[in-house]
């Protein structure tokens, strides 16, 4: 089909649209690794990681051989309400840019939640439903996930208890505001509710709280809850697995047009986008059906696959969840207070730590700054104002595109705009005004975070 | 086609894409009444016009007779970039609701600039820009206005000045900053910029200032800087004009699958969204080709439909603009602070008032917190948050959707859903905490209003 035939944005059909979620896994050779049981440091079995997670969710974790899962109709449904998210073709920039490059990027920031973060939460909350739990909780940093929880727990009539880092809960105060829109109760932690959060009160009155001491606390309450689960919007296999909606939708467009990208870009905090994003393509790469170059795109900040070590980890602060194999930091490993909150994790996904180790992927590390210019320089030329971590990728797509102009060449580029700015502006702001700042972790403090690895033969 | 066929969104394809915008006036056998030139009171001439407004949109705006002005290409493309809107089947709403009704929006809120401003916007700055002109101004209140603005003019290369009223300024810094990520200067008004606002601050030390206040500076600016005009995001028949694109896609999709509205519902503040949506509805009724139940709705606390007369007044409280005929409670009325900041304009779009007044429509009007009420069962039922403007349209739509469950009737209902509510968190938390209040003007207060109306034989 010739060139000037694909339109701005390709919408699939509601009868195109993946009725599959694809497991990547089940392609790879070499499998991740399993999940450990943080005590007995043996793989956990199903039934103890029921205990956390519902158990079809818990399936699905360990699930490595089993292709495509059919995707729930009650879920469908849900998707129909906010999906396809179009594939948009970025003439604008083209030309902008000037580039030969043809881009190429998924907008999933189109739903209320902002980001592909309902990609996951709608499924997680509907297995919840279906085992007859009466809620959930989990944590979140900069609230996209917390947000798309809260909607996926509305639709199904499911209790939704949120524990929000507590300087998160202060600067936005309008995102726990949309949460509570969809009922659900949102704690700022550390809390008093918790053993955990008691004794990190006591220890550190007037603290702040992190990502690990949150995910403690919605462990802890999930556990004690009679009838609760948690969940957790990143890093696990299943979320993968759910996400992969996003790169089945992806591909489906560009095979409509007979397109074939040579270059696919994700950001990538705990890999929940990245994950889904490649997921078909990767699976052909894995079966030596194409080729493509696929670039993780992570903050020099927090840079986990580039200067990480590849071990197993604690997946939070606080040691309460197993332990995960992965590209990692090491879980003490605090990253600077930069404003892409869903990209400061401080591991890799087991599956994307796995083929990143097998040498299927590349990853790129880039500055805060940089990351803000081309968000801008997008906003303006596109029209999306995106979220800080969606502009990682955006970032090297200019870059790639850039490049394009000098070598001349025509590549495809596809990349994930996972989310939308508009509870950031407080960052957008400090960029307008000249106060924001890069920061890259020195040596030694990464060597401090990996001196607190556990150690696991 | 059969029931079942119809997809939870219709997007149109980019082919199907209205080239035209419909200018209802052209169907009208009662014309809406002239501008008046505040001095001489004479009908304002084009040229006369053109001093205020770029020629093309003065022609526009007196136009009353040419049917159809095709698209120019260049606003087309950027059209694309956010067009078409889906027109989203209320498929979950409906089956909460258990109504037989069949319920649609049209959904604006899809663009960065979170409403259906982005289609006046883009028009009124290509006519700008293709007369040479630099630069434009305008004013905003709640801000949807001056973010599509300044999204318009960054994508052609034009100067922004935008004086947004300064309690908004300070109150939504968030807005302020999304117009900056997009180029615009924001100045709070009143300000010193300006003589009107020097004479203001001089009068009212620390006023929070109005919206009419900020159209007086901006048309200040706007003629008194080369180079430069003034536009407005409302109440214009040239805004009605370009926002047909509204009803014209809806009808494209409704047509799709032969589905007739019978009830078609709209939040009205000075008319933008609803003369956009009703646009071709409208002209079929006029041409005696179908007939369909037209509702405005308007806040309780400002109603100039329900409860204002039709008469000539000023469209802005400075008394600079010229003089319309619409439907108004007073250019010195002065509405509650709601949180409809887009609905508390005294006037209605003289195109609209004209059509009320002949008994093509209806108008009915509601209270904040009902209104809130059915945003957050929507938000909960449909996914989208929607803006306080827009659950205006919500509630009546669900009301008539309740009403057909009680009366067995099969209505097809149709409702604009303009904008999303991510800037109005403010408002959710306090109806969420049960702090929000309803204002109803006193008979006293209209009166006063009314008393300040020009005299116009």
């Amino acid at each position: 089909m010739s060139e000037q035939k694909i339109p701005y944005k390709i919408y699939l059909e509601e009868s195109e649209m993946p009725t599959a979620w694809y497991n990547l896994r089940a392609d790879m050779v070499n499998k991740p690794a399993p999940l450990l049981n943080g005590e007995t440091l043996q793989p956990m079995t199903e039934d103890e990681l029921s205990e956390v997670f519902c158990r079809e969710l818990a399936r699905q974790e360990m699930d490595d051989t089993t292709a495509y899962f059919p995707i729930p109709e009650k879920i469908r449904d849900f998707y129909k309400m906010y999906r396809p998210a179009p594939l948009v073709r970025a003439y604008c920039l083209e030309e902008k840019l000037q580039t030969p490059a043809k881009i190429y990027y998924k907008y999933e920031g189109g739903n209320t939640s902002g980001s592909h973060k309902l990609n996951s939460a709608i499924a997680q909350a509907y297995y919840a439903k279906e085992q007859g739990l009466t809620g959930v909780t989990t944590e979140t940093g900069a609230g996209q996930w917390g947000t798309a929880l809260s909607m996926a727990c509305a639709y199904l009539g499911l209790d939704c208890k949120v524990y929000m880092v507590k300087v998160s809960y202060e600067q936005k105060p309008f995102r726990r505001e949309v949460m509570r829109t969809y009922g659900a109760s949102v704690t700022p932690s550390p809390s008093m509710d918790t053993a955990v959060g008691r004794k990190i009160l006591a220890e550190h009155p007037g603290t702040g709280g992190s990502l690990g001491c949150a995910i403690s606390e919605a462990v802890e309450v999930a556990t004690n809850t009679p009838g609760y689960r948690y969940v957790l919007g990143s890093v696990l296999n299943q979320v993968m697995l759910h996400q992969s909606i996003i790169g089945l939708e992806t591909k489906a467009a560009l095979d409509k047009y007979n397109v074939k990208p040579d270059i696919i870009i994700g950001c990538a905090g705990g890999g929940s986008n990245l994950g889904g994003l490649i997921a078909p393509f990767m699976g052909e790469k894995l079966r030596g059906e194409a080729d493509y170059q696929i670039i993780a795109v992570e903050p020099a900040s927090c840079p986990s696959i580039t200067r990480g070590v590849y071990a197993y980890d604690y997946c939070d602060t606080g040691a309460v969840c197993p332990l995960a194999k992965m590209y990692t930091l090491g879980s003490g490993f605090i990253p600077a207070a930069t404003h892409a909150g869903g990209l400061r994790y401080h591991g890799m996904c087991p599956t994307l730590s796995q083929l990143y180790d097998d040498g299927l992927m590349e990853a790129r590390s880039v500055q805060q700054t940089e990351v803000f210019e081309a968000a801008e320089y997008f906003a303006r030329v596109e029209g999306i104002l995106p979220a800080p971590e969606s502009s990682h990728a955006i970032k090297v797509a200019i870059d790639e595109a850039r490049k394009c102009i000098e070598t001349g060449e025509e590549k495809t580029i596809v990349f994930g705009l996972t989310g939308t700015g508009y509870f950031d502006m407080f960052a957008y702001e400090r960029f307008h005004d000249g106060k924001m700042t890069d920061y890259i972790p020195t040596e030694e403090e990464l060597a401090a975070g990996r001196a607190k690895l556990p150690k696991v033969e």
